[in-house]
């Protein structure tokens, strides 16, 4: 079997996405279950609301690849966890491999998007969900906002990634050329936002009104 | 091209249902990103959820059109809240075009659900879910009570309306007629409700037991 | 009509699912409205969640069966609410039912699974989120964690069950047998957790880092 590339980004990005979501799972004192759930939901969760939305039954529920992939992650992080004070959240040593998920889910739903014929609006959508939809998933089982929303240059690199992908297949490039420009784009940008501490501006309202609902 | 009513009024409701969602995102302090996600689900999540519902494609991931009116209206909420202090919220110039957007929505989602063969019951549902989904789906975005659970008689206009569109239509109502009485109910009813502040009762328990979980 | 024992566990199920998320709406102060959806939602959740993720129109959309069943559970807790001080939530007469409901919803899910041509891991699941998703979504709406996430054994029995399904399906048992075993096994293994009070370990942090977030 010839080395895939794309098939190594991604099974980097599941194992990085499981390992985030299990440690906020430990973070919120859920139970073995719960925490499995969230690490396999955060790695999950993207892919399956994309083929939701283009009417397929999910790939993570027609294979045990993916979410044998995603439970190693899992047993990382609680190894970690019980072993170890290091915080390795924000350390590279997890962030690079989440940018490369975030690059290969991209690119894989602005693959699917196109393949399913939807509208350029519709490959981007589908481009950012996959990239944010499990981590944004996790974020709503614990009952926060997704931090997607708030202050955090983690989606823009994917939502920048499905316009990239579809301009340059308007242009002609091929499939192959464009998914690989789109999970490039996303991680040079995401490592860049990171590296800078990009933010996106608030448009604050003058006066204060939080909490009126 | 012959002027269409029912796309017009769904062009009204985008914008209304996708300004209050971005209202609501800049209040909660969001930055551009997050808002515009808001105000873009507030108005093409209901369409969303009721097409992944009948397993389709969603319409909104089909053309461009749909999601170009809402970020007009996000345009023009982050126009009103950078320029100016009035709340516009809870003025006419937004209560009047959310139910116009709030009568379109329920009616194509009665349209859907006929056409897709599902039951009564599957009728009022989608027409609901149409009308108060995306709403919704920004509220729990927010980790907030959707508001149409609490209070509000917000949902119940739209239920209604299902209700009268499954009604006529079984009555032998042609779907044009059907689609128009539909509309007209849940507008009408919810201006009233604005109008003479109707509540629907609460059965609270005897003892308050809120907070056990 | 020949007596069919699934169904009858099924309409259980629904009923006791209904009840117990009209319950929670009216502790959390909803009104008519708000807990009659918190009902429904919490007994046909997990079904329509099981059919949208294999790309089916909800049966729950498709007939007025289910949900005419599910309402009669939210009467039945709108009245006892009304009427008395009685906590019957964690009394036998609605945690056998909820068991009961709970052993039925994996089943179907296992059995839907399997047509559907899923994974193993699909099956499983599909199990589970049809057993413990209606509640789930219910906790969603009102802004919690799903209990199930946090320190209570009650998803781990659909998952044993889905795993059992999935086993004996392998083992060539026939289709009545791998249902019949799922449903009894979850049924027995959530009644002896509840009578036990079993618990699933806790893999916290050695230094405690919730709210980090």
């Amino acid at each position: 079997m010839p080395f895939d590339p794309f098939a190594f980004l991604n099974a980097v990005g599941l194992v990085a996405f499981a390992f985030v979501g299990a440690l906020k799972a430990t973070d919120a004192g859920l139970d073995v279950f719960g925490v499995t759930v969230l690490g396999v939901v955060t790695a999950l969760g993207g892919g399956t609301l994309r083929d939701v939305l283009v009417a397929d039954v999910p790939a993570s529920l027609q294979s045990v690849g993916d979410v044998t992939v995603a439970l190693s992650g899992v047993a990382l992080a609680v190894a970690v966890v019980q072993t170890t004070d290091v915080r390795l959240r924000d350390s590279p040593v997890v962030l690079v491999p989440d940018a490369l998920g975030l690059a290969a889910f991209a690119a894989t739903g602005a693959l699917v998007g196109t393949d399913a014929g939807v509208s350029p609006f519709g490959v981007v959508a589908l481009a950012t969900l996959t990239a944010v939809g499990g981590g944004s998933i996790s974020d709503i089982l614990l009952s926060r906002v997704p931090v997607v929303l708030r202050d955090d240059f983690y989606a823009t690199p994917a939502v920048l990634g499905g316009v990239a992908f579809w301009s340059v297949s308007l242009a002609g490039a091929s499939v192959e050329l464009a998914t690989g420009l789109c999970a490039a784009l996303v991680f040079v940008v995401r490592i860049l936002a990171l590296r800078y501490r990009w933010r996106l501006p608030t448009p604050a309202p003058r006066e204060n009104r939080a909490g009126e609902s």
